[in-house]
């Protein structure tokens, strides 16, 4: 895709903020040249004239009087006598990380493959397909699915049957979406990802194990992005769920009958055990594990590797195994981690007692 | 695949169950027409007109009264006479989710693709195909493998060199089962599945690492099930193997030589080192970790989060890091977390004493 | 392919070692064949004739009694006076587990397919093929894709657009690898594996997440091995490394960012959160978590599921949540599991003083 070419004023104004005039003004001579031509994204440290580049906050200032970068997006507040130096322009907002978000959407669009199906994919005749998909090479779509309009599927996909799938998805490659899952719009999931797999349930018969038939499926509202490698099982009956807008990251397990409630983020290697629920706004830290059968309420977060094993209502930070208040659980820590000194104190206190007793 | 339809007494005699009428008699009016057609399945709270469902234990039997399912199979001694109203037929059982299970298997089973081979498979002349075989499009099948009669092999399979599959075998999308890895019968793994990959073997030459070749197989015995996105290590020399009708759940690792005995549970995101044997009828509980060569004997449960350490010979249940008796850890762990509290109660006694050493 | 016939002599030259003829003459009269054909590789105790083993250490050395191999490869001081039994010739080598890579090397070589591509593979034009490259059926290579000499890509490869492929690589079965990715020479990598999935990064607006574009790239040096099913995500900005002779065991989480050294060790399930650095000859142990923005300095090792939430700069074993020095570590949690005995004593102790305070 051909690079753009913008202005440091087209630029400020896409991502909603403010060229650095005033700043310029007051703490040196800063002077840009609007006409300088802002032509991609780097990191600060390594970006390079045409660059666009972000400083999210005062910690990584001392970057700005070092950074090559053409303009540099950042906060007003963040800047101090001591960093207010170099030679970037300056495009002031509330929240750099978003401003630099909607600058590299334009900058460094994403490059999909073109609308159009591949020579190569195998698609059964009975699909309903949208305007402007496209369909990779060795992708296999079954018996009575639907693509909404606009959605890529790269190649070595699989798609059940009768699976329905939103406008404007992304699917990498070598996904397995399997028979009757439901896709929202704009759900984006990335390579070897595997939605629709059974739920792990026996039934004990003796000592062995009988499979019970799993015969729900998964649905998955719209403007959801899912991880590499995950997997997420369909329900025994009914539906395993995954709210609007939330967030899911690599190698995380969700099981039969988990419900997921809205803008909720989960971090890489989580899991969550079968028929528990989590609310909205919820935060699961990276390696987290959730027990079966319980639920977690709205505007809860978990740190990382944190193991929640009863139901958590009041909204806060937990962390430990069993979950408990953060807080709590990082004194707890940290005496747990001096227990020998803890231990010797006691032995002398014992010591002690034991010399008054005899007196 | 079309709809079954069955009376309450055949749905009973299906499920090894009794229908509930000593009940009707006793505890309500209740009456069931014999007629009333079961077409389906669906969860307690959910379920509507044709559909069977069940009540797994007395705790939930309070959805007895508000269901609209056709018939429900529970346990008679689970009911009581508060819970005892509603609608629907009963179907009395000793164990509800085997009932239902086998239930299912009649009113939603799994429909896998019709025997056949797919026109893009991509099978070596040299394969042994059974009979009913249903070979999917973009599978690839090596030279010399054999293929057990009424297997299903999903799209995108990958199928190395010598590897022997049994009958009745279900592989789902994208799995890769490599070279000479043996699966025995009704074998089922679940998508993005890898058999067989080369162990994790290093000889140390200086500060760098010497691969060692990785040149054993992988032998999986009858009715075992595998999750999505496992991986399972061939062994370095000999065999790494699962043991019949053991169940692997989601994103589980079981390195090069593990050994795992028969009807085991492997719950999800559990990691077995190299070398390491875990023997039959052995629970692992979610994220479970097992370190290289150590061995867990028959009858053995790991609580979720566990790390077996060292070799467990005695039955029972283990839990913590390292996995100790589960009411030890359970007890540790209530104090762990209140160690501020002990700590508090060490320096009021350090003060006493020290007032009593004054005196 | 066809089995290697090798001498005793000719194989104790390829590893290196020396015919244990002293040994033979001090401790008995074994005297062995050199004529004797040695075809295969086997493990201790399933060795048959026409095999060589190895023994690694000198606890195993009672095997040596009774291995039927034709030849076993151990260390001349790891043999008493009461394991100095058997049959069997020995070659005496300084590093067993070397050695024996060495002969499987030359006795059981890794078979892969021969160079050529497959029908069914689908290559852009403006792809760059090396001399001797395998490429197999579905494989899918994009535009601007540059494949080095004698590299082997298996089936159900994705290969994205202005990817670098150094030669002599081995591709296992549908693995992703997206755009822009660069691999050095001679790196394997396991089947199911993603490398450049999009990071996992968002820029909070309101309460909902903004996907934060990643545009990014995956840099993999020379020599490195990544096992099944892991992924490896593309950088924000810039690079995610992972340098040369790392190997990279199954189901590992790599996020956005992360500059891995050369000649480390990162064993299965571990997670490595964003923008955080590993040094070169570090090892990670089993489900060990990295959180985001850490540094781990040089040869640094962390013990099985330990989370290092801080910078760690002085080499050395750590262990536990948050990782310390791992025999504090071991201190602190053998006392942990103890908890209710230590608080036994406290009571005691309340209880006497009240008796000391009453008097």
């Amino acid at each position: 895709m051909e690079p753009k070419s913008l202005s440091i004023n087209t630029l400020s104004e896409i991502v909603g903020g403010r060229v650095g005039t005033e700043y310029d003004v007051e703490h040196d001579d800063r002077n840009y040249d609007d006409d300088a031509a802002v032509t991609g994204a780097a990191p600060v440290v390594s970006a390079t004239a045409g660059d666009a580049t972000f400083i999210a906050d005062a910690r990584s200032m001392k970057s700005l009087a070092t950074t090559r970068a053409t303009v540099v997006i950042l906060r007003e507040r963040d800047i101090t006598k001591e960093t207010a130096t170099g030679e970037a322009a300056l495009i002031f907002v509330e929240n750099p990380h978003l401003a630099m978000a909607k600058a590299m959407e334009v900058l460094r669009p994403t490059a999909h493959p073109a609308p159009g199906i591949a020579p190569g994919a195998t698609i059964h005749d009975s699909t309903t397909i949208g305007a402007d998909v496209s369909i990779g090479a060795n992708a296999v779509i079954e018996e009575g699915a639907r693509i909404g309009d606009r959605t890529v599927i790269y190649p070595g996909v699989y798609i059940g049957h009768d699976v329905e799938i939103g406008p404007e998805c992304v699917l990498y490659p070598n996904i397995s979406i399997m028979d009757r899952s439901v896709l929202g719009a704009r759900v984006i999931i990335h390579a070897g990802t595997v939605v629709g797999s059974d739920g792990f349930g026996y039934a004990k018969d003796g000592v062995k194990y009988h499979k019970i038939p799993q015969t729900g499926i998964v649905r998955i509202a719209d403007d959801v992005e899912i991880g590499a490698s995950v997997t997420i099982d369909r329900a025994m009956l009914g539906e395993t769920t995954i709210g609007r807008g939330t967030k899911i990251d690599n190698l995380v397990q969700i099981a039969h009958n988990v419900q997921i409630g809205e803008d909720t983020i989960i971090v890489a290697q989580v899991g969550i055990a079968g028929s528990s629920t989590v609310g909205a706004r919820v935060q699961l830290g990276g390696q987290v594990g959730v027990v079966g059968h319980v639920s977690i309420s709205d505007d809860i977060l978990i740190g990382a590797r944190g193991v929640v094993t009863n139901n958590l209502t009041k909204p806060g930070a937990y962390s430990g195994f069993p979950a408990i208040n953060h807080g709590d659980w990082l004194r707890a820590t940290t005496i747990s981690q001096k227990l020998p000194e803890l231990r010797k104190r006691v032995r002398e206190l014992e010591q002690k007692i034991n010399e008054l007793e005899e007196d």
